[in-house]
This record gives C-alpha cells, structure tokens and sequence, in this order.
C-alpha cells in the first residue's frame, strides 16, 4: 500500500510541476509584440468575456472560429504577395516550354512585374496565368515544389526566408486564441492550393483550414493510378464578396473573430458578415501605416479604412500597436 | 511541506482513479455492435498497425483523416433519403405559394414519391428541385427547421426518430477512429445545408466537417444586415467523380480512410483515389444485403461491388458483419 501511494505522490508532483508551468505560461504577456494600446486591450477584453463561463456574453468552444485574410493581414503582401513567387517561376517555366503564351496579355504582364497591366488584363488575365499554371498538372504535382521554394527564398524587405517573413504580433494572437479554444482558419485570394502548402509551416495553421481562390479540378488517371488534374479553369476567385460564401461553405456559419487588412478592399464583405452574426464579434482591420518598419499604402478612396469606422471594426496601427513587426 | 505532499497525494490519487477507467475503457470492445468477422478484424488491425509508434506502418496524426459517405453508409437511405424530408416539407410550402411549379417534372415526380420520373429528370429535374426550395431564402433561413423536424419525424422502417436512425456499428467505428486519432468527415451527396444541421446530433461530426453538394449562395442586405441567399444555381453535385474534388478543395489531401456503399455507384470513385494515396489506407463499401433487418438492394450491373473486389476494399455485409444495425 505505502508504494501505492508512493506511486501516486510520484504522480502528483510531475503534475504539480506542470500545473505550476501552465499557471505561469498563462500569467507571460500572450501579446508580447504589440503595445499596450486600446487595440491591444480590446482583444484580451473580448477574448476574456467570450470566454468567461457563466458570463452574460459566454461564447461556447465550437462557436469560437477566428477567420484571417493572409497577405497583408498575417503577412506582408509588398513588393509582392507570397503566392506571386512559386507562381512566377512555374509560368516563366511554362513560358519557355511554350513562348507563345507570353503573348498573353496578363503573363506578359505578370513576367514584366506590370501591376498595373497585370490589373488591367482582369479576371480574363487571371483565368489565363491559372490556366497556364496549372495546365493538365495533377494537384500533388503541383504542391510538392511550393515549400522549399518559400523555404529558400529571401524575403526583398526583411531579408529573411519567405517561410519566416510573418507578422510576429499576428502569429502571438494566432496562439491566444487557439490557446482560448478558438478554431484558426485563413480566407485568403491566393490560391488555396498554394496557400495549404506553406500555412502549418508560416502560421501553425493546417492545410484544412485554409481558404481561398479555388482551380477546377477533375479525376482522370496517370498509370492505372487515379489523380486530380487542374481543368485550367478557376473554380472560385476567393475575394470581397466571394469571401463569405467561401467561408459558409467551408464551416456552415459565420466567423465570430476576423482579421483582414485595407489594401484592397478584399475584406470588408467577410468582416460584414461576421460582424452581423447574432452575438458577440470581433473584426480587425490591419492599417499599412508604417512607411519606416514595414509598407505605407492605403485605397485611393479609403474605402476599407471607412468601412471600418462606419461598421465598427478594430483598426490596428502597425505604427502604433505593433512593437515589433518580423521575428529577426 | 506535509501539507503540500498531501496536497500532491490528493492530485495523484484523482489522476490514478482517472489512468485506471482509461485503460478499462481502451479494454472493452470498441466495436461491440460487429461480429467477429474478419471484416472487423481487419479494421482493427488497419488502425493498430497505423497508430503504432516506430512501426513500419505508423502515420501521423495529421495524415488520420477518414471521410464517409452518409445515406446508405452512416444512416439508411431507404425507404428514402433523409435529406428528402426536409427538402418535402419546403417543397409542399414552394407549391401552395406558387401552385404552377408543380408543372415541373421533377417537382411532381418527387410529390408523387415516383422514384423513375426523378431519375429521368436528370440534372435539370435537380437543378428545379434545389432552385425551388432555396428560392431566395438565407442560408440561416434555410437551416433552421431542418433539425427540429428531424427530431419529430419517425423513420418508416425503424420506428425512432430520423435523428436516432443511424448504424450503431458505423457509430461505433466513428468513436474507435476518434480515439485512435483519425478526423471524421462526411462526404455525402446531399446538400451540405441539410447534412450539416443533423451531422452532430446523429452522428457527433461538426458542421464544419461535412461535404456535400452545394448550392451557390451571393451577399445580399436585409433590413441593413448582411446575408447570404441563395441564387438557385448547384454549385457543385458531389456525387460519383464529383467527391474527389470536394474532398480535395476541403483537406487538400487524399483520406487514409474511406467509408461508402453500394446501391448508387456514389463511393467508388472517392475510394479509389483513397487507395491510390501514397502510403497504407483502408477502403470499406458496405453491402445492403438483409433485406430482414434493414434493405436488400444493389446495383444491376453489380458495379460497386466488382470494384470492391477489384480495388481490394473490404466489403461490409450488414447481414453477417453487423450484431445490431438500429439502437432500439
């Protein structure tokens, strides 16, 4: 009996030591990287509340979804977003193989670094670098590249691998809300089938959480093996009003917590509708306000920074909520 | 000192009681409702070669992902489709309010309950179906009554509620691969608005773990707030070759564990692009051949189960693998 309760005493320590650990993991600062701001005490206010058992505003587990646009919002999305890289090299590989699709309006475009042609080329030119892209490529070959790509390539502006070069303060609320029971996914317009290849390695965010703009893809079979192969078509361009039936379709309800960023208009409709929900919510706007330490841009009619104010949603100075911006 | 000694006996005892019941749970049969046929020994084997540690089969957690099949695989789907109860009841209401869509030939056929006149209305006959019922109603508008009604309706053959009437076997699986690490999802044919809404009352999977054929949805305003209604159109029928590609576009990867059943030719596809992943999977087709204690019933060209056969899934026959089909 005395080794019984030897056994348990045993137990009981490691147990205590890990309690003990857990308590002061819990006291640390969870958003180390941003200053004591409003910002800053909004979330943890809301957090708390919705979190708060028995609490008027109490918000159970499996309603806790946080939903976060990628570039620029988790990410920078200058000079270029992330999903530009792989994408560049696999059209100017298709290029080469086939000089007449630089013909194309768009992938010239695209091969020159013209955004502004590139923008001018539209959704038409996007079907076109999706198309050429992809081509008759299974969805397994086209993923494998991606990572080691990201892993290898610098970052133009932080001069780290393109695989580090995430905002430290967003990556921190990531792990406060998961560690509060929350439930992360991304809603980004990449293509999701870049995105999924590097989010578990970027932002600890599996591949099934991630959202975005879609290629068609069909069942055929290559060696008596079958596979999915992109029908050069995009399925779904994953952007403004495209984001909320992309996120109702992925989780059947609407987001309580989302971020996105102005830039680009792309996120004021998915941070609407979360924003309309019934019961508590929460929507971060990221400004690009810091010329100095990260990029200075904005719409030319202000259009998301209006939204905003108008609807009520957070807006997150980098200047001045954020302390540091990239992890060195 | 003494004290906090004590205080860890009284922790180490707690957690002792604790280890003991989870070693008497992990002892009793995790699929007690299966015969013991080879069938459920090799599910066993399948999932303790897979989940052991260092072992030359061993995978990850996060490669643990089985998806099923829902009518037919999880829950009976004769006399008819659950989803049929619902989408009847909307459509009943469609036609008092607009008596002139039953002129349709698919919406009197499905009135009438004549089986032969739906299938020859092929798509389109689908395509009037989904466009009535959604007819510019919210997604939330469309949800609501589904769950409620399926509580109240009794199942011709089992006499339980709809929401009662799923295979204790197949649930019991679900549990065994939950607590051996595996996600659950379901990819069913029906539209995901409806499976969703009954998935974790009958079956304990979240919404957001549920495929399924889908309809298009746009951002609209009532009274100011922002919804999403449906435009009338099918987005994607995820049926036979059209469930690799919903699988794909929500995990972005190949399951190790695929559930499906004979009688619609809906599985094998989704089967066989989970046999052909790399590295150790399992594919089970259930056989609907006790026509005592549920349905007989089957392909005319035995199409399902020569696949089976084929592709090496492991057959399920519910006659002589299954010791109970419906909890009383």
């Amino acid at each position: 009996m005395w080794l019984r309760t030897f056994a348990y005493c045993r137990l009981g320590s490691s147990l205590a030591f890990a309690l003990i650990a857990t308590i002061a993991v819990a006291r640390a600062d969870p958003l180390a990287s941003w200053n004591d701001t409003a910002t800053k005490q909004a979330i943890i206010d809301f957090v708390t509340t919705i979190t708060q058992q028995g609490g008027p505003e109490f918000v159970p587990d499996d309603e806790r979804v946080a939903v976060f646009d990628m570039d620029g919002t988790l990410i920078p999305e200058k000079p270029i977003p992330a999903a530009v890289i792989p994408l560049a090299a696999d059209l100017k590989e298709a290029v080469v193989k086939k000089p007449i699709l630089a013909d194309k309006p768009a992938i010239a475009a695209f091969l020159k670094g013209d955004e502004a042609a590139l923008y001018d080329a539209g959704e038409q030119g996007l079907n076109d670098l999706i198309a050429t892209i992809t081509d008759s490529r299974t969805t397994e070959e086209f993923s494998e590249s991606i990572l080691p790509l990201m892993k290898t390539t610098a970052h133009d502006r932080f001069h780290v691998p393109y695989t580090r070069a995430v905002y430290k303060p967003m990556t921190e609320l990531l792990s406060y809300l998961d560690d509060n029971g929350f439930e992360n996914w991304i809603c980004s317009g990449s293509p999701v089938l870049f995105t999924r290849a590097v989010s578990m390695e970027m932002l600890g965010i599996p591949p099934e959480r991630v959202m975005g703009t879609s290629s068609g893809t069909k069942l055929d079979e290559r060696d008596g093996k079958t596979v999915l192969v992109f029908d050069g078509t995009i399925d779904h361009l994953n952007d403004q009003e495209g984001k909320p039936p992309t996120i109702n379709l992925a989780l059947g309800a609407r987001p309580i917590f989302v971020g996105g960023n102005e830039g680009g208009r792309g996120d004021i409709a998915m941070m609407r509708w979360s924003k309309d929900r019934t019961g508590p919510s929460f929507q971060l706007l990221i400004n690009h306000d810091d010329a100095e330490r990260e990029f200075e841009y904005s719409e030319p009619d202000n259009y998301s920074l209006d939204a905003a104010k108008k609807y009520g949603f957070y807006i997150v100075s980098i200047k001045n909520d954020w302390k540091e911006i990239i992890a060195p």
